[in-house]
């Protein structure tokens, strides 16, 4: 026998999506604590009896199996950056609702949650994915942990991630690597700094050259991508009366998705061969995709949902689905910029537009 | 009643100072932890009646009072860096001496007391000064703290720092002023970098400014003084996803005694004139000290010690007597190379020369 607890959250999903929003958005789930939220769609998705519901970890799973041409998914994740004492959620009266994870990405999870409900009989076999830890750490991430040991339930020819695209969409993403660059020195007292060398001062031309670089801007499938190339840290230092011997420099590298993870970092060594570099590290490394849009299922979906597509410039896990063969595009109703902000807030006619457009695109006969 | 424990050190000023260095040595006194070595100082100056003794604190000072022409101050401080697991002292076979402090100073603090208890009738009526927090924090230093409750015991005609200095005459010493540069810029996501402005690579021109410093090396009063413009730290940088709008660069300039500190502020402010350096703020000043060899006192000395007197570039406490306008030489048998060190360590013929060079100039009749 299992006892649900009285304060169990219920999710109604005749709810519209504005209300099933803040439903969503009042059961706190940060990276770490999504068992609340994945019990109450698991549970409400097992009510719906066209969906067959598979669950791992705290990331939940549901599909048709109608025998339909072509599969498409709709993923969101779960789990919210630390709350910033923005929630309950709250309703404005200009129908702006507020709270911690209304953009990003619970609006989001509200849609899909309303086609999983009202739409039995898709034109294109549906999965939907809600999956966890997005947020914090990569390696725990729902839909990577799916990939690896179910990469079966992500089997599909195009995706839509809900992520929040403000209602437009946005194709593939950029590919993100981190290195560190380090520069080197001899320690030396700093009353006889001659007598040693100056890490941060050979720092000087790697700095130079990161204040000139001109970024690409290639056009790809008709999108506009924008690299750029950033010290986000930089970190040297022994004491006061020290000429430190070590200078550390991160740098992150936001390419286009017509470089592989290689290209990028064959890029990086050659932007900096000249600089005194003593040694180059990666940090992080994770391809970008390509936008895949001439993908039947993409025009499809273009068709359907209207608007010009633009180029995704953050990394997203649409990339997870590249990495799959799968083309995926961004579409969500929240509000990029208001991501991870303590004034996070969504325009709940967002939220019924991006609905109303997938339910148009998905009630459709497919081939 | 004044109960004394048991295991309370004494001192025996017969001793010879190699001997009298090693029993200094295994009493601990790190910075903070002078009480000790303190009460066994001067439990043992009290003990010789031509001398009048007096305390503040953890420093202790032991004066003549015999009516000659000049007076002279021998001044050592009494602790140490932290330990480095090396201690208890050891002597090795070749008459070297092993331990924390060895030669930061507890070998010019025997040779000061050597010469409190041998030399009861000094051609210059003598002041010892053995001071407490040298090594830590600027504001606790014994000798600072003296200067300014009790500026009558520190009055004299020429001053002798026992600091390690190989046995050879150090002149006057290089002042410090350390600045922080803060370079500014306008915080964005690194996937929208163009949005913002990065401060990292603002700090391109501060650094090669510093890579390209070429510093004074001036002479003056026969000693050649070398000054140096480094910097000791950088730090920069908000998250790895994020433009940073601000970049500290901690710079220290080590400036020649002809440069008050207000020339050398001047000067680091044209030199990052226009490097975009958005803030200029002084972190630590400290004045240097000019040779003062000149002085007729100081004549003498160097008749008496012999070698020739150079330049001594780190800044030390002779600044202090500097600001109380008396010429001050830094004099000790430590080695300045091996202070601060995990095999710190003093040659004991090099204590006993320095005692014996003190003695031969503090017995000759002055003026």
């Amino acid at each position: 026998m299992t006892i649900i607890p009285e304060q169990a959250a219920v999710l109604d999903l005749g709810l519209d999506a504005a209300e099933l929003t803040a439903r969503l958005v009042d059961i706190p789930s940060v990276s770490g604590d999504e068992k609340p939220i994945a019990d109450a769609v698991e549970r409400a998705l097992r009510t719906l009896p066209h969906l067959t519901v598979d669950r791992y970890g705290n990331s939940v799973v549901a599909r048709t199996f109608l025998g339909r041409a072509e599969r498409v998914v709709l993923a969101g994740h779960l789990d919210t950056v630390p709350l910033a004492d923005n929630l309950p959620s709250r309703l404005d009266e200009d129908g702006v609702l507020w709270g911690c994870g209304t953009s990003d990405m619970k609006s989001g999870v509200a849609v899909q949650l309303r086609i999983a409900a009202t739409v039995p009989e898709p034109g294109r076999d549906l999965t939907f994915v809600f999956y966890e830890h997005e947020e914090a750490k990569a390696h725990l991430n729902g839909l990577g942990r799916i990939a690896e040991a179910h990469p079966d339930w992500l089997g599909c020819d195009f995706a839509v991630l809900l992520e929040p695209t403000g209602g437009q969409v946005e194709g593939g993403c950029q590919g993100i690597l981190r290195v560190l660059l380090r520069t080197a020195g001899v320690r030396a007292h700093s009353a006889r700094s001659w007598t040693g060398s100056n890490a941060i001062h050979a720092a000087a031309p790697v700095l130079a050259r990161l204040a000139t670089y001109r970024p690409r801007r290639p056009v790809i499938e008709g999108l506009e991508y924008h690299e750029g190339l950033n010290a986000v840290r930089i970190e040297g230092g022994v004491a006061n009366n020290v000429v430190p011997d070590a200078c550390t420099i991160t740098v992150t590298f936001r390419y286009a998705p017509d470089r592989t993870p290689q290209d990028a970092l064959a890029h990086v060594r050659e932007t900096f061969a000249d600089c005194g570099v003593e040694e180059i590290t990666v940090g992080n490394a994770a391809a970008g995709a390509l936008p895949g849009l001439s993908h039947p299922a993409a025009v499809a979906f273009m068709t359907a949902v209207g608007g010009t597509a633009t180029a995704k410039l953050g990394w997203t896990d649409v990339a997870r689905f590249s990495a799959l063969g799968v083309p995926a595009v961004n579409y969500g109703p929240g509000d990029p910029l208001l991501a991870h902000k303590q004034d996070e807030r969504v325009d709940t006619r967002l939220i019924a537009h991006c609905e109303d457009r997938l339910r148009a695109w998905l009630t459709r006969p497919a081939p």
